[in-house]
């Protein structure tokens, strides 16, 4: 099992000139594992007659500690440190997508074609025919990303535009890993309604929603109304990627322990939109018995309802077979608290409630962080997937062969596949596709 | 003066399978103009022993006409048609824009950059210091392409999907000219409010909007409240972007025809959108004497807010120097009423309200109409300047800087250059800047 440990989060490129003799590259790795720095990519730039030109990826946790290691390597005999660069601002300088034309502009027979006059044959068309607008635009291929900032990654309401990265992030990955066109969609307010109300609006436009980064409990209202008033696909994916991906996690981590899933009490401790979407899709798995904990009395009840049985947090550790955490609380965990053979999955980011490794040295027969369940496996290919068949849900039995196909591209001793596995993505998709015309969410015309 | 003629609308693709010996291309070529059809490219496929291959692009008027031309072309010796496609349909298939990544994803490295956990860093930036927005997001250089289908081309109120190629081509033509990324949203609604309040929901997401074929008067409270209340540029197209032509248009006509554009009488017929934008303009160019005509009062009442005359079209085309007809009624215009040596732009398409041939030889000193004036000269110069200077609004200082440039772009014999001119759209947005910049539209940061 690879257990990922806390990889410092600031990427930093250093470029180095080094003395073109045995043992200086060694040096420089010596001192920057010294300041516990870690390295990534180093890259041969220049081969010069004494000297040689790397550009180093290290990552570190903080500026003090760059300082250090900057400081540590220019002291060293034969090296100097060129230039420091910041390798994610500079990625993300001028946004990460672009609106792009598919089609070639060269001649002004082109724009004919594409514009007017030739366009208002195929507004005709499609005004006499509406079903035809899944042909001729690029309506079923779009995927709004909608955000109000109130719950961006661990950081919080820090507001809709500062949570735009993350969104243009999405839709990068959507196109890279299933021709997907995500459209970012950033919505400055508090209100359910005013969400709700904006969504509807707009929803003509794209072939399917994706609600991103709301938070609980808010994102259940919003979630609930837009699916059950529109007729395309409505998915808040901290809930439900989320859930898919824990899924599949749990698939593979029950093999690796011999409990078996369905007959085993699960506990979910941290009842917000993770928690929640978990809860939901474990029941609908065929959960019986799940127990869980939250300190908002609300969402204790709002758990009831799907027929969780809320206790306490250490009832909860006493008693489940398999703990999965969703709170922001590192540390929530203590070794005592274990329960031996159980199964933990400790997913806050980036601290974890227990130390996948303290969880194991307790008596854990299983248990691993946030790191190692990476919740971008499920979206692409749950979209795509019911783009593809114009579904107008994505419903649980999608998300379970969502969670099923995702468990079995993971190599024989990870949790689940690598995000860019070459095939996990297709796959996925073809078994949101197969599930969903089982089901019969298909839009009639 | 070249004078487009009218050109069928629909672009067919006919594969022909010829005889190769000198004379049968031009008897495939005399027997499409037999039947009043248009040649575009022609293409050598295949080069083979005794016949050759060739794509010959036709434009037709109506299904029957392109039958006639087939069937004709079918009993001349030596040639079969092998494939009639449509062009235009093929263009459009799959939708013609796409959002796609302007980063390279191709290891764990770039995702941890661009994705988790790296993107939290450039998020707390912004939060920090919001105007960071402008340096790692794609919101400065994303222009919304807003419709509710109430004007579409030509077609009147189609519905809001039936015109999502329109805001496509719309798009595709910003990212071909100047590379903004536009993104196109459909609300289907005809509540002037619930435009307004989706638009302002949602607006963060963008650089400026777009308003796009949405019909009068709506468009007008539509355009005034989003302008006054977001500090993003907010341009109705159909208004500023065709006015914006018509004045370089009428810069050169009136060169051509020795009149004086400020000191002339103009009449505008028609005071919907166009004809509006067309009068607010030309006012602020510094027209005084302006008339105009319009069945609805309505129309006629806020032409006079604006300090234009009303007065009947018998009226108009008796005393105006310049004439700008917008009504979308063909032959609206006799022959008995054009006035000896005026200028007259009838601009509906795809049929004027006069002939510019049959004007000219009434008595016109110029006439031109819709073909000559590709309205898609403006919007990409006028938006991209706007959004390189962080202007909060296109005021009529950049319009006008536009206008001119397009006109100073215009060959000899011509009103306006070509939409794919090599130039033209670069000269207009360093000129919109810096109108822009000279008049202090600016967002203080």
């Amino acid at each position: 099992m690879r257990i990922e440990h806390g990889i410092g989060n600031i990427a930093k490129c250093l470029r180095l000139m080094l003395y073109d003799k045995p043992g200086h590259l060694a040096s420089v790795a010596t001192e920057i594992a010294r300041h516990n720095g870690r390295i990534g990519d180093i890259r041969l730039v220049r081969a010069g007659r004494t000297h040689n030109t790397r550009d180093l990826v290290i990552y570190v946790s903080s500026e003090e500690q760059l300082e250090d290691v900057v400081d540590g390597l220019a002291q060293l005999d034969g090296i100097i440190v060129e230039d420091v660069t910041d390798l994610v601002q500079d990625i993300h300088k001028g946004g990460k997508i672009a609106t792009k034309s598919r089609v070639e502009i060269n001649t002004i027979s082109d724009v004919r074609k594409i514009y007017t006059p030739g366009v208002a044959a195929i507004c005709t068309e499609i005004q006499q025919r509406p079903e035809l607008a899944y042909q001729y635009t690029v309506i079923p291929n779009q995927v709004a990303i909608v955000t109000n900032g109130t719950a961006i990654l661990g950081l919080g309401d820090i507001g809709a535009v500062a949570g735009m990265p993350v969104m243009e992030g999405k839709a990068a990955l959507f196109d890279r890993l299933v021709e997907v066109s995500g459209v970012p969609i950033l919505i400055q307010n508090h209100d359910p309604q005013v969400i709700i109300d904006t969504v509807r609006n707009i929803a003509p436009t794209f072939g399917a929603i994706k609600l991103e980064d709301i938070k609980a409990p808010e994102c259940f209202e919003i979630e609930d109304v837009l699916d059950a008033e529109l007729d395309i696909p409505v998915m808040h994916d901290d809930q439900h990627g989320t859930a898919v991906v824990v899924l599949a996690s749990l698939l593979n981590a029950t093999r690796f322990s011999g409990l078996m899933l369905r007959k085993s009490v699960v506990g979910v401790i941290g009842l917000g939109a993770a928690g929640m979407g978990i809860s939901k899709l474990l029941t609908s798995y065929g959960v019986n018995s799940l127990i869980g904990a939250d300190l908002d009395e609300a969402a204790c009840a709002r758990f009831s309802t799907i027929g969780g049985k809320p206790c306490s947090l250490a009832e909860v550790m006493k008693n489940a077979h398999i703990v999965i955490a969703t709170t922001g609380c590192p540390q929530l965990i203590s070794p005592q608290m274990v329960r031996k053979g159980s199964v933990i999955l400790a997913l806050s980011n980036p601290n974890p409630e227990i130390e996948p490794e303290l969880a194991m040295q307790s008596g854990a027969s299983f248990a691993a962080d946030g790191k190692s369940v990476n919740n971008a496996l499920a979206f692409p290919g749950l979209f795509r997937g019911a783009l593809n068949i114009r579904a107008t849900k994505i419903n649980d039995k999608m998300k379970i062969a969502a969670a099923r196909t995702i468990a079995k591209y993971a190599e024989e001793s990870e949790l689940v596949p690598a995000l860019l596995h070459p095939e996990v993505h297709q796959a996925v998709t073809a078994a949101v596709e197969r599930a969903g015309l089982e089901s019969g969410v298909i839009k009639p015309w």
